[in-house]
This record gives C-alpha cells, sequence and structure tokens, in this order.
C-alpha cells in the first residue's frame, strides 16, 4: 500500500507555516499501521498540482493520493478546478449545501458573503466528503489502472485495481475531521498487513557508538525490521523499530536494551524530564539549583513537568560572582583562587544550594556560554555541572561548543541525564 | 530562478519529526529574496533519493537543488551514495579529516567508532562544505545542461547553463551553518531580480484589528505588493510585505507603522527579549528575577541575549511560599493574608528582589500555571507580573489559559513586552 500526500501553499514553502499537517497525517497513519511514502509541497499553480497529481499516480504508483491545501474561498484557492480537470469532471451548483451554508453563517451573526458560493458545488463524477467543523467540502475520486501500461505493471505486481484521491483543507481542524471520518476509515478497510512502531530513547552517547553495539541485530534483522536512529539535539539518539511482525519487535526491544541499557532514559515519547520528575517523586526527592551560565533554564525544564512542586524546592541564578558569594554563600577565597567556572565552585554551589533550600539534591551549572567571556584555559564552551546527593558531591567538566545556544540546551540535558543516573544507580533508593 | 529542496528521511515522513528545517531554508531564502519553487520529503531509499534528484534536474528544472538528511555515519544514511552514484563520482578516504573527527570524539571522552570512517571521506568531482559544529561535512555538485534536450530547453528560457546540487545535514544547527556559510552566498550571487520582504513586529492586538487599521493600504497595494498576517503565539502578530518593488515596500512600512505604532516592538527577526536587551544596554539599567511559576525561563529569555551579563544580575526562582519569605523577604503576613498568588506578593517580591540584587529593575511572576492548584477564586491561568523600576510598582493580572505550558511561555512574552513598553515610555530614561 503505497501512499503519497501533496500539501499546497506558498506559505509552506516560504517557511512562515510550518507543515505541522502533514506530521499529523503521517503520525495518523502510522497509528493505523500505514506509512506514507512520499510528499510533495507546491505552490497554488495550476500546472503544478496537475503534474504532481500525474505523478503520484504514475511515477510514484500511490494506491491512495491525499491533497491538503487550496479548498477556500479566495482567488488563490485551485484545488477543485485542477481535480475537476484532471478527473475530467464538471461540478454543478448545490442548492441544498448553499443553503446550509448561509444557514450556518446567520447563526454565526455573519452575512454570507457572495464569495462562498465556490464551496457550494457538488462534483459529477467524485464524492463529496462532508466538513463537520468548517465550510469547504472535500473531494474523493478514484482512478481505475484501466491503460494497457499501468494495468501490466500494477499486474505484476499484485497491486490493487484502482488508486484513491482526496482533496482536502488545509485548516488544521477540518482536514483532521475529515481524515478521522471519512479517510482513515477507508484505508483501514484496504489495509492487509499492519506496521507497528516502537522508539528505544537513549542520551548521552553518539549515534554510530550506538550502531556498533547493535550492529549485528540490524544486520539480521534487515528484512523483517528497520532499525533507524535519530539524533535530537546533540546528544539524545532515538532508536526507532518499525516492522509489520508485532511479535518480533518486542524480542527486539529486549535485545538492543540489553546492550545499551545505560544509555536508555524511556520509549517513545519519554521525557528525560519526565523520567527524572518520577525517579524523584517516586523516591520522595526534593531537588534546588544554582545556576550561572545557564541562567535558569534547567529549573524551567525541572516544571515543565505539571506537579513540579513536589520535588522542585526552588533555585537561584546567580550569575554574577558576587551573587554566588550573597546568595549562595560559596567562599570568597574560592571564587578568588579557583574563578567562578571551576570545580570547586560548582562544587560548594550544588553543596549550599542544597543546605539553603532544605533539599536531598542540589544541582550547580558554571560555565562560559560564549560567545564572549573564554580565556586560552577556560575556552568557551568549558562547564562544569555539580550534583550534590545525599553525602556524596559528584562533579562533570565538559568542553561544549562555540555555540551559545548548544551550550546552554545541552548542559540542561547533560545534567538531567546524570541526575538520572545517579537516582537510577544509587544504591541508597 | 528555481530552487528545490529535498528533505530525506522516515521521520518525516511518519510525522515523527516535524519538518521545521525546511521551513527555515524557505525563511532564509526569502530574507535574500529568493523562493522556493517545489519541496518533496522522502524515505532514506536510494532509487527514490535518485529518481527525485533527477525530477528535480528534469521535471522541474530548478538551478538549486538543496538536500538535507542522510549525511550521518550510520546504515540509514545513504544520500553521499546517491550522489556518488548520480554525479559518477567516487569517494576516497580523508587521513587529515580522519584526525580532526578522532580528536573531537576524545574531547568528549568517547572512543571514535570506526562507523564514523563514512564520513572521512572527500568527494573526487565535488566540493566539500566544512562542518563548523558537527562530524558530517556536506557536499556540492554542479550539473551542465549539455544534453540536446535540457540545452535547447534552457536556452529558449535564457536560463543559466549549469545547475548546482547540495548535499546538507539533517541535524538543524549543522544545516543552518551550512546554509548561511556557504549555499546562500552562492545563490546570492547569482540572483537577478530579488524578491523584497519586510515583517512588520507586533504584539499585544489581535489581526482582526490590524487588518481593519490598515484595510485601505492593502486594498490599495494589491496588485503591486502582498500584505499578509502571521499569528505567532497568542499575542504577536507579524505583518508581512512582500513585492519586487524596493521604493514601495518603504513607503508602505512607514504608512503601516504610522497607523498601529503602539503595537510595534520591532522588525523582521528581531526578537522582544533582544529589544529590551538594548533598552536595558543603552540606558544602562540591570535587572533581577523573582520567578514562581514560571520557573526560570524569564531569566533564560533575558540571558539568550549574548552579553546579557551587562543588564542581567540573576534571579531566585521561588517555587514554594518558605522561598518566597527566605529568599525574597517577602512579608509572612502578606502570604498568609493574601496569598502567594496575589498583587501584594507579587509587588513584595519585585522591589525586593530589585534592592536584594542591587538591581534598576526587579520583575516578579507568581500565578497558577496548572493544571492543577486552581480554586473557583484564583483559576488555573491567575497570573500577576509585577515591575519595578525606579520608584513606581507596575502589576499586571492575567487571566491565561487551562494551559499549563501557554500559560508559562505567554507570560515571559506578556512580561517582556511589559518591561519593553515601561522602559520606551519612561521620561526618565
Amino acid at each position: 500500500m503505497k501512499i503519497g500526500v501533496i500539501t499546497i501553499g506558498n506559505e509552506l514553502l516560504s517557511g512562515f507555516t510550518i507543515d505541522r499537517n502533514s506530521a499529523w497525517i503521517g503520525q495518523k497513519l502510522l497509528e493505523s499501521g500505514m506509512k506514507v511514502h512520499v510528499r510533495q509541497t507546491i505552490q497554488d499553480d495550476f500546472s503544478d498540482i496537475y503534474d504532481t497529481l500525474e505523478s503520484m499516480w504514475d511515477h510514484w504508483e500511490c494506491d491512495y493520493v491525499i491533497v491538503t491545501g487550496g479548498l477556500g474561498p479566495t482567488v488563490d484557492d485551485i484545488t477543485v478546478s485542477v481535480f475537476m480537470e484532471y478527473f475530467d469532471d464538471k461540478h454543478e451548483f448545490d442548492k441544498e449545501y448553499w443553503s446550509i451554508l448561509k444557514e450556518r453563517f446567520q447563526r454565526l451573526n455573519f452575512k454570507m458573503p457572495n464569495l462562498n458560493k465556490n464551496q457550494a458545488y457538488k462534483s459529477k463524477k467524485g464524492q463529496m466528503i462532508n466538513n463537520l467543523v468548517g465550510t469547504a467540502r472535500g473531494l474523493h475520486y478514484t482512478k481505475d489502472h484501466s491503460s494497457l501500461f499501468k494495468t501490466v505493471k500494477v499486474a505484476l505486481k499484485g497491486g490493487p485495481k484502482k488508486s484513491h484521491f482526496f482533496a482536502l483543507p488545509g485548516v488544521p481542524q477540518e482536514m483532521k475531521s475529515m481524515m478521522t471520518n471519512y479517510v482513515l476509515p477507508i484505508l483501514e478497510k484496504d489495509l492487509e498487513s499492519k506496521v507497528v512502531c516502537k522508539s528505544i530513547r537513549t542520551t548521552g552517547v553518539p549515534e554510530s557508538i550506538l550502531q556498533e553495539k547493535i550492529s549485528d541485530i540490524i544486520e539480521e534483522n534487515k528484512d523483517s525490521c528497520d532499525i533507524a536512529f535519530l539524533p535530537h539535539r546533540m546528544l539524545g539518539v532515538d532508536i526507532r523499530l518499525t516492522t509489520s511482525d508485532e511479535k518480533l519487535i518486542k524480542t527486539l526491544v529486549d535485545s538492543i536494551v540489553g546492550r545499551v541499557q545505560k544509555y536508555v532514559y524511556g520509549y517513545d515519547s519519554d521525557k528525560l524530564e519526565e523520567v527524572v520528575a518520577n525517579l524523584m517523586i517516586n523516591n520522595k526527592l526534593t531537588i534546588a539549583t544554582a545556576e550561572s551560565c545557564t541562567a535558569g533554564l534547567l529549573s524551567a525544564r525541572l516544571t515543565d513537568v505539571p506537579g513540579s512542586s513536589q520535588y522542585f524546592n526552588g533555585g537561584v541564578v546567580c550569575y554574577s560572582n558576587e551573587l554566588k558569594h550573597d546568595l549562595v554563600d560559596v567562599n570568597q577565597k574560592t571564587l578568588d583562587r579557583y574563578g567562578a567556572v571551576s570545580e570547586e565552585t560548582a562544587r560548594e554551589l550544588a553543596v549550599n544550594i542544597a543546605k539553603k533550600l532544605k533539599s536531598e539534591i542540589g544541582i550547580s551549572i558554571t560555565g562560559i556560554a560564549g560567545p564572549d567571556g573564554g580565556t586560552e584555559k577556560k575556552p568557551v564552551g568549558l562547564v562544569f555541572v555539580g550534583i550534590s546527593y545525599r553525602n556524596n558531591v559528584y562533579i562533570k567538566k565538559y568542553n561544549l561548543t562555540p555555540n551559545r545556544n548548544i551550550n546552554r540546551e545541552l548542559t540542561v540535558i547533560l545534567c538531567l541525564n546524570e541526575i538520572r543516573k545517579i537516582l537510577e544507580n544509587s544504591k541508597e533508593i
């Protein structure tokens, strides 16, 4: 089963609108066990739309083509005209739908603009798809594989006898409603073998190291399961398994996790901060932060999770040396001798903030985010993380990048991951 | 000039990753006066990639083809092999680059896996594009229009003599760095007629009100300038003008800003935090924060700007009542009588944090982010912002949404905008 998606709109190409519709369509199809084969984004242009419909049929041999956008009432909405031309169809005015539309507008206390008459038509050859949340109806056509070339090609592959083309609105709610109520049921009926998908989320390890550790598993299963690596940010990599064999996926997940256990923090949509939050909640631990270069980013992340007041006590953003001394009681001698960005300062910050805020865990972050402020001995990207937990203090030193934003965000991820590892490995828990 | 974009990756088709890269590319090109003509998203599949390269050349007649994704070191990264095949090229091992890579891994305390050898090659016919922030280098090929068919077609249209193909990584920072430093300068050199684009950034006003205020300007110029409204989040709307008439755009921007001045905080990619930062730097002001429900988000945003230590002194994340009292000296009676989420607490927090951290500006945020913690009198979404500036204290009360994330992020935007307005309107400055 091959599915193609066409999204139409200049605003998508110029990037003013991020194409979330097609991501949603991809996820929805995957939930039902289907994959998108190809996606094309094009301008509101007659011949571009026509050619792309044709290539989905002829070149990509899609059984299902889902088109979004260009069904609105204004001049740049031309998808319907292209469909009419492509399927050699004509539309007629739909009185019944026109009165429904008029009634809807009246209920909203709007006068019905004549412009909307464009939306009150009925196709002769295709099927109209009802719009439960807006005005523009969708279109559904089927096309038979009747040309000799196509038939032979398809017959040889044992493929289906016809292809379906759906035109849906670009407005997210309207598209989603039609997908759920009309398109998906048709696709699901035709589906023979389902695809299942599982992600193993890792952090603190580059993708190449992960692959090395499981390369034999990938190789052995390459015909039955697709195993891919998805790096998010710099140090988080998902290992994603996709297959149509539901039993196999369980076995494979177990063997992969067996090999890379120490990097695994969760599955599918688990978030690192949620995992850390659960570790703290389950063990009745509280945490406090003293942040310098990340200036609140860690605190913000720790409190992204609803109910965070159960474990998060608070924190201090001690940007200057003065505040490290005044607010977190770092010894002036330590600052003078070792500097703010040092193991020693990180240690005192972590220990003192835990004590001051009466928390079991104290975290400190001090570093040089850049772009300025680096020296030969302490270059941009040098960061110390301190974790005080019960009677121990763990210090991590990182040499990150020249980029300010990356350094700040990466530090938060690395730090969360260290907390996770310490709590998971702690015998006291 | 026709530009095609190809994004490669199963995760894009399945919607696990939203394709922000191509939106960024579209925006970046537009800033330089160029438009993307077509975009295609395909699987990590050899023949799909090959065919799409071919169709960008043959069917879409693109002068520039930008490909992202599939340059990593793992098995599913096959873009390089396809480029080698398509351009009939061979790669050779690049010893010099291999030692650079090894050194980088050592700095992160990892042993270099042999797998990364895939990334240490050099093309014979193409040009390697340096990667300043990661390991995979990009590729740049040019293809001459030498086949008869192509030459005639192109000659008739007076088009260029060759097409450029760029392969860039899918990792956003790496792709962005190569686009900015390598690809854009090449495209800009070849550009003949520019599209110009200007955004007027507003906040604190709905788009329909904005449109009403300038509808005659839109109507009068509809044939020569495209004027669009782009809402970001809940309270920021950009008015975007696109035209090829550079003089016209200046006149139009002036007349529009004349009508909506009080909502305008900047232009194009100006960020609210940068505008606020500049106001503080230019007037030698410093700021301190006391955050409760936003828990560091405001501090993090204020320090997103390089050089923020010039104006940002520090802050306290006082999540609990205890900390509001202990760290920011809020009177216990105030907390008992009015509660933590109140005008009175916001006022004391703002005044005290300014005093404590010796700053001209003190900001407080206290509210109920949700999803829990709301009461009938103080529902989820109730937020107080306090701004202490010299001898005044400004308090803002907001009733936001039931959504935790929206409430936290929106509060930061609203707060930054209030600071901007106060500093811009202050007679003392």
